[in-house]
């Protein structure tokens, strides 16, 4: 077994990415928007784009530095070349089983007939390429050079002990439109999963530092369930089919020690990290190793690992 | 022949969208930033977004009306139902041939070598779920319930007659970087196909009244050339593989009569058109046949022809 290297564990169709998480959404918006870091939209729809499914790797394959343009705020024109701010997104995964049928709606009570199971998944991102091409059309070239998955699936059914209750709205909030809203998702739709984020150096591999733990942060935070997820992805008629990969959007609960990003946890590279190496981290640097582990434990059954998900980053070509 | 059913000429891998008329960039933008339609990037990179392959559909498959939500400017919150402004986008589309490798780029000057052959696009849009859902992260449910394609491939080769001159930037437009440069391209990176864009309603079509031409555009006004597109798309190394599909975005030129979609062409509704039938049309009614036809003509030469792509609008679920 330790012998084998595990690739993907699905012919992967489409790969569909959301921004379920309110926090990481409000730390997000936090940089452009900073006395209404969330847009008028977010507690109504869980938001979500297409992302790219010929680039998602399974954990172990070296992710290459991206180049594309960039312009620095103080800059006139852009230029090209190999991006300055690479970081992660962690995220739960999730790969649709039964597929649905075009111009046909998923109900929310059904969308977990639709789900096969979990993964832990990288959204790769190069904040600088992003930031300059994303209007208005998002995130294309800033994310689609590569997408890491833990490499097996954890079974929905596996996760049954596990269930826990959606995020607890605050009361003003608007509910959720009928679509989106099922009693049974409300007091089972979440999952409590918990997902970290290491990084361990080429000089810390060297040294035999361990990784250093960036972020833990717990699945349940989340705004949207995958229920909900399902159900709105499937509410215009679009249909999903198997093997289809779903991410949730980094998992960035409130207290910065959860922060899913280098984006969120050194407020866009201004507050470098310490490494016990004596370096530093903005964001992700050549040789780099970023690492992601999830689990689920509770007295009484079994703990439920996710496998790892992890790659190192590689020099620009 | 007659008889034969077309289907979908390969199975699609990703499909991504470019917005690469400039035209149609600045009449869309004119609604949000009418002393600034354009954004900054836009001269720099042909901005593109990811589509969804799944739904994507040969001509003659009938189009069902999307859910979603949407809220008018003067509602305070969104509601979910029937798009109320069903739109088409005419659009030339290509497949990619031969891959490139995840991590590598494609040079300009060989981007063609990876281009298979070109179709026609109908990239269906429901105007108001795009409106509500498409910030921060661009559109979505507004897009992936329906794209209609041309059951054949017309080849590069086939086109070569019509190569011409890419499209003339003003003199004070920045120069393409150097990644999207070349002297080749700019000769001959253009394509001299026509493209239209017809509608029959089922008044018309009972009426026996011919398809009414909504528009007739031109491939040479798009601002970006498909080698400019293909050498983008892999310059962060982003890996194309056979039978991706690959979208202009809406080929609009500088007269009205040029525009490809009713959101142009009727003012976001505004100013209706009206059809041989007595009836008005500001958006796509049920019933409605949305027709596409393509060609190239040249003395001396075969007329090329792109097939047909029609489908008709189905009322919502």
């Amino acid at each position: 077994m330790a012998q084998a290297k595990l690739e993907l564990p699905v012919r992967i169709g489409d790969f569909t990415d959301f921004f379920a998480s309110i926090f990481h959404a409000t730390n997000t918006g936090r940089a452009f928007r900073p006395d209404n870091p969330l847009l008028p939209n977010y507690k109504y729809l869980p938001v979500a784009y297409h992302g790219r499914a010929s680039s998602v790797r399974a954990s172990g394959t070296a992710v290459r530095r991206p180049c594309g343009q960039r312009k620095r705020a103080n800059e006139t024109a852009p230029s090209y070349g190999a991006s300055r701010n690479l970081d992660f997104e962690l995220e739960l995964g999730f790969y649709i089983g039964v597929p649905s049928r075009l111009g046909e709606t998923v109900p929310i009570a059904r969308a977990a007939e639709h789900i096969f199971g979990f993964c832990l998944l990288n959204d790769w991102s190069a904040r600088d390429i992003q930031g300059w091409e994303y209007q208005p059309l998002g995130p294309f070239l800033g994310k689609n050079f590569a997408t890491t998955v833990s490499p097996w699936v954890v079974t929905q059914e596996a996760l049954a002990p596990f269930r826990v209750a959606a995020f607890a709205r605050p009361a003003d909030d608007p509910p959720p439109l009928p679509y989106l809203d099922d009693p049974e998702d409300r007091t089972h739709g979440g999952l409590d999963v918990t997902l970290e984020a290491y990084l361990a150096s080429a000089a810390m591999r060297e040294a035999g530092n361990a990784p250093l733990r960036l972020a833990q942060s717990s699945f349940p935070t989340v705004y949207w369930t995958v229920a909900q997820m399902v159900a709105h992805h499937a509410s215009n008629g679009c249909n999903l089919e198997t093997g289809d990969l779903i991410g949730s959007g980094t998992v960035s609960g409130a207290e910065r020690s959860s922060w899913g990003s280098l984006l969120e946890l050194t407020a866009r590279g201004s507050e470098p990290i310490a490494l016990p190496s004596g370096e530093k981290r903005g964001f992700i640097e050549d040789g780099d190793e970023i690492i992601f582990r999830g689990f689920c434990a509770k007295a009484g059954y079994p703990r439920i690992g996710f496998g790892e998900c992890r790659a190192i980053a590689l020099p620009a070509q």
